[in-house]
């Protein structure tokens, strides 16, 4: 692919992205010029009371592109305090050095940016200008956005275009230059793909040897699909602590759309936190049940209705035009798609908001979820018909669709109908192999095509505009609304990239969802699926970086310790599929006519019993084998306290007796025995053995004149005392054994 | 109970303990004289030389009674040593105040003990004694405990006999005395107890309107079982955080019996590490396997050979002597169970040692493991015979016993062989009833009788054979051999301890499960199962506690974060009860020969779908709902970070320049567009909006020319920009628009 690269390879001109941090696009379209001028000014004096810098251009259309400067002691100061927050919260283990306002470096571009996303989404009571683009008084706030670092994007996308795999340096780059969300995501990409090497071997050697429905394959596939979620949740962890993320959830800022019922002052640590109560956010969440029955009901009607009328028409109808009509179930769904889709995702941002979540994080979370019962039902919806529905009961279903035979009309086919067991896995190779063709140039081709027409035509009408204007406006107005031709190429590319969409890491996580359940669901009909995967995937992953990089906006760099509800959803298609694979085995091995309800039902029932077994081993296993590798956290805590501890004893050094720490009330209330809280020891000699040698014996035993008795009364030593025991006893003994033989 | 109290309710004097820490009894009866002599000094060399201080009296038989004390200083000591140990392995959050030698007060008497064991066990160059009971050198020591703090004992059982419900406080007190390990395993049988209410009630209810095999009745019992184990997970992890000791399991010493391959310096944290391959381990744990089949094997031929014959009395024979034969196969079972299942334990145990476990705790867990497996099949494998086997299938196999009619022998009963249909029931009633009440008196009131006993009978034959020796010995061995009149008391006491049993915490633990197990498993035959059980378990925690204190040994007062692999167990249980109650049901409600196996495995099949979507959602809610109350920890090192951030801050107070901190190479390294690593702003002034004004503008852009001409070349500022922008562009939009109405 390296021809992208060499047409987006810029020189180091245009690279520079003069000072800018953050750009903001203003749209003014929908204001008359006055509001839109008292509004523009109070967006800027927001900007400037948090101690931003701003410089204003025109952007496509009506709109104005706000480019935003933090000066880098600030930027530096904000750095350090995030640092101080994540060490408070126990994210980081490090205490960063220097007092409340130092100026720290960022390790990473990404820290930087994330702090000037602070600087500029947060609220004014936290320090920041309290822009919340698209939302209550910055609606009109259209675009927030940093801008690209075209030099390191291309520099990365040339390097992977030379090597075959991605490494672990790959991925420090991408959490460096985007933030954790999106580098979690190309991990798991990575870690999925390497992971399909298994099966795509395992699928030839199958394919060759033993073909579909070979029940060895269905079993390592699905061991392998539990082995590989188990793995990933271990891998995620890792990551997360590598990166210095985990548990940083719990740090994350409220929301601004966030209600709270109450102000709670956590007893311990002082904080105050905003609390809306645990229950009531349950109660809201079960409307997730009826909102996944109405979009099983809405999707479901629709991919069944497309169905049938798909096989209708290539089965029964015989009539003229067949070869056209084929097509009209897919168009019509295809067309109506997208609008249930937006109507369903609609109610979904609704209830999601509805359920109240304190974070932008858990709010994406819930989201997700909704999305993903959305893509799970349009995704293997169609296939779970064709290979349950279908082929089983297709001989007695289908005849009754054909209406318009008994209503005595001639177009059809007056053969017998069969059904086409092959349907099913026709099904999945298409899925496998074209259908990932199609929808890599529909997700990153087609728009970055799009866009750049787009830009094209923008930027060509700015152009005739701009000739027309300058024969209306003074001079002054002039030179502002005409780019200088130093800042021409730069300009083009800011407005370029304000028009550009937002990255929605989420969706391509949940792409690579759907294709892992495609393989755990049904990728034991043609051996050859995880290839066609694994193929999919090496270009997939360069492609979703250029998309990224070259298509959408630069995210801002959110932090995260995981993927999300995803991994939840790994888990349900591992469980899912195993139960699929078992079943499609059992009913595609033989003839499906022989097959009887009750052993199908056995077959999956032992299946999902291996599969709950078989997680259960492999994450004991995973756990055990990774746990040296997975202790680093731990022991980098140990450092810093056994650290932290000598720096204490070392102010301690100079007195030399022992300190003695205030006796506690014992358990029962009664008065130790030894109340030796007053005494001193003469000197706190390090040696245990030889404290005992210089005092004298009794010095610590002053309990009751008992006591003292016990440990003292003799005068022989204890050694001498037991010995004189041992013989005493042990000849006894001897005698009376001897008296019991003599008896005998 | 508070005749038990009234019973062994002793005055001050002999309450106290005479200021012994612990007590070892060395028994050298398979000794020669000279032999034991020197194996005794070495024994108490060892003592003297960690510090301790020893005195001896003789024991029952051929044994001595060590006792031991620890000085206070030292104690105090090594309390202080643990605490930051465990501060150091981030087990309590709060760094113990004072140098290294401080002599700490300890908080609770377990956590005195506690040290008191270690300097006793930990080996020499932990600065311990090395004495390891009953292993290598020391394996004739037989006995290695505490003594019992009678007061508190009796304080707390009197306690419990005058209230119906323990409390947090008791729970508290449990952990004060005899360490958290004992104090999780009462903390669960409350709990649980607790929890038993609400089936119990039901049980009531559907006792009187439903009847047994209520399908209301199975889906509550199974929706209970598994909110019970999730909610116990949470809870447990509670109180490790109550108790500060989660995730204790990690500082625990290696055992003596652990062979590690190699030595590893953890490069962050600097310690040294005793590593044993995770996968040879792994491979070893896999013996697990046969060793599970192996048992199977045994105890499942022996149960249902003892079953067959005794259906095969009971039901089928007619002779002479039934009513006596009935008990016989009962008898045999009782009988040949312990010399298998002691036969079994022994393999386990060397099971255990071979996978080579690294402490005591993961040693004992591995142990608990297999003694889980065994229990299980005892336990619950009449019953299930009863309830799937007999049963359905009795009218089959059981007249296929009858072998000796077809010998033609006439003792046989002619009629038609019928099936017990309420058997399973009858078992049922008799395992929550009858079989507790068995157990109670079997694991409570025979050992206490039989010790009681065994004590009486050795003080009499001591008492004797003082009365012989008398006449053999010089004055002073004399003077050894007959306890002085001022300890006759407390000496009985101190033997009778030395000679009672261990107290196996895992055993009461395993009990309780296999309780949980009864009802998960069989709970909805019978709907006052849990009734008996609830009523069962006021009785046990109070006999419990009784046994614990009259009738073991005080165990080592030992740490642990969980009640162990139980709550697999539980997990498991759960998971299996969901299943067998489904089955059940669906067996026993109607007559039994309509049921067909479709249906039932279709039953089944959905209960499990069931179980795991109602273990997700209560694992979700509950984790939701006591989040606040669990989130304790966090806030407390929230605190600690904070007080810590606030000294440190304080150091820096004096320097009025912010520092900076060295600024790292940016990811792509090209080098910094902003070199401000050598300026230093003028003043760190806390509020920035302030900054910015105060410096020039430009202060901090140095970079490239253009970026100087992009944020400073206008005249204008950015409000003034921005406004002319809109004001043009608006314009033209309302001139284009105007030219377009025109054209129209």
């Amino acid at each position: 692919m390296s021809w992208i690269v060499g047409g987006v390879k810029h020189g180091n001109e245009e690279d520079s992205n003069l000072g800018i941090d953050w750009v903001l696009q203003y749209d003014f379209s929908e204001l008359d010029q006055t509001e839109a001028i008292a509004e523009y000014r109070s967006l800027v004096q927001s900007l400037t009371n948090a101690g931003l810098r701003v410089q204003v251009r025109h952007g496509h259309g009506s709109s104005l592109l706000v480019c935003i400067h933090v000066p880098r002691d600030q930027l530096g100061r904000m750095v350090h305090q995030s640092r101080i927050k994540d060490w408070l919260f126990g994210i980081s283990s490090t205490i960063p050095a220097g007092p409340g306002n130092t100026i720290a470096a960022a390790e990473t571009p990404s820290e930087e940016i994330r702090s000037v996303y602070h600087a500029v989404t947060w609220s004014e009571s936290m320090g920041g200008a309290g822009i919340t683009p698209g939302f209550g008084k910055w609606k009109r706030v259209t675009a927030s956005f940093p801008l690209h670092d075209q030099d390191a994007c291309s520099e990365l996308l040339s390097k992977w275009n030379r090597k075959g795999n991605l490494t672990m340096e790959d991925l420090d780059a991408i959490r460096a230059l985007f933030g954790e969300k999106v580098a979690f995501y190309f991990a798991f990409i990575h870690c999925y793909s390497l992971f399909l090497m298994f099966p795509a071997a395992l699928g030839i050697f199958v394919w060759w040897f033993l073909g579909p429905y070979s029940i060895v394959n269905a079993v390592l596939l699905c061991a392998w699909c539990v082995v590989f979620v188990e793995f990933w949740k271990l891998r995620e962890f890792d990551l997360s602590v590598r990166w210095k993320v985990d548990g940083v959830g719990q740090l994350k800022v409220n929301r601004a759309q966030y209600r709270w019922e109450k102000e709670v002052k956590d007893p311990v640590s002082g904080e105050v936190k905003h609390i809306f109560p645990a229950w009531k956010q349950i109660m809201r969440q079960f409307l997730l049940l009826p909102f996944a029955s109405v979009a099983s009901l809405a999707l479901g009607t629709l991919i069944v209705a497309t169905f049938a009328s798909e096989v209708f028409i290539s089965e029964v109808y015989n009539g003229p035009l067949k070869s056209y009509l084929e097509f009209v179930p897919t168009v019509l769904f295809s067309l109506s798609l997208p609008a249930i889709t937006s109507f369903l995702t609609g109610i979904a941002g609704k209830l999601t908001e509805y359920e109240n979540y304190r974070t932008q994080d858990l709010h994406d979370l819930a989201n997700t979820q909704k999305t993903f019962i959305m893509h799970f039902i349009t995704s293997f919806l169609p296939t779970i018909l064709t290979a349950y529905v279908y082929v089983p009961f297709g001989h007695q279903i289908v005849p009754k669709l054909d209406l318009l035979r008994r209503l005595g009309m001639e177009t059809f086919s007056n053969k017998e109908f069969v059904v086409d067991t092959s349907r099913f896995q026709a099904e999945v190779i298409y899925l496998s192999m074209t259908a990932q063709v199609f929808s890599f140039a529909e997700e990153i081709v087609l728009p970055y095509v799009k866009h750049v027409l787009w830009q094209k035509w923008q930027n060509y009408r700015e152009h005739k505009a701009g000739l027309k204007r300058q024969r209306s406006f003074s001079k002054a107005t002039d030179l502002l609304l005409i780019d200088p031709p130093q800042e021409v190429q730069f300009l083009r590319r800011l407005r370029s990239e304000a028009s550009a969409d937002e990255y929605k890491v989420e969706e391509d996580i949940l792409e690579m969802c759907v294709q892992f359940g495609y393989l755990a669901l049904f990728g034991v009909a043609w051996p050859l699926v995880p290839l066609g995967f694994l193929l999919n995937n090496w270009l997939e992953v360069r492609g979703d970086f250029f998309k990224l990089t070259l298509e959408c906006q630069r995210p801002p760099p959110i932090r995260a310790d995981s993927i999300g509800p995803c991994v939840l959803g790994l888990d349900f298609l591992a469980w899912l599929g195993t139960l699929s694979t078992a079943a499609i085995v059992h009913l595609y091995r033989g003839p499906i006519s022989e097959v009887r309800l009750s052993s199908l039902l056995l077959t999956v029932f032992i299946a999902e019993q291996l599969y709950l077994a078989m997680r259960f081993v492999a994450a004991a296993v995973l756990r055990k084998i990774l746990d040296e590798t997975l202790s680093r956290d731990e022991a980098s805590h140990f450092a810093v306290r056994k650290a932290y501890l000598e720096t204490q004893q070392a102010r301690y050094r100079s007195p030399d007796s022992p300190t003695r720490v205030r006796q506690r009330v014992r358990f029962h209330e009664r008065v130790d025995v030894y109340s030796s809280d007053t005494t001193v020891s003469p000197e706190g000699s390090p040696s245990p053995s030889s404290t005992t040698e210089q005092q004298p014996l009794n010095e610590d035993l002053r309990g009751s004149d008992r006591e003292a008795d016990f440990w003292d009364s003799r005068q022989c030593e204890p050694i001498e005392a037991g010995s004189k025991i041992i013989r005493a006893l042990s000849e006894s003994k001897v005698q009376l054994e001897s008296k019991g033989k003599k008896r005998a």
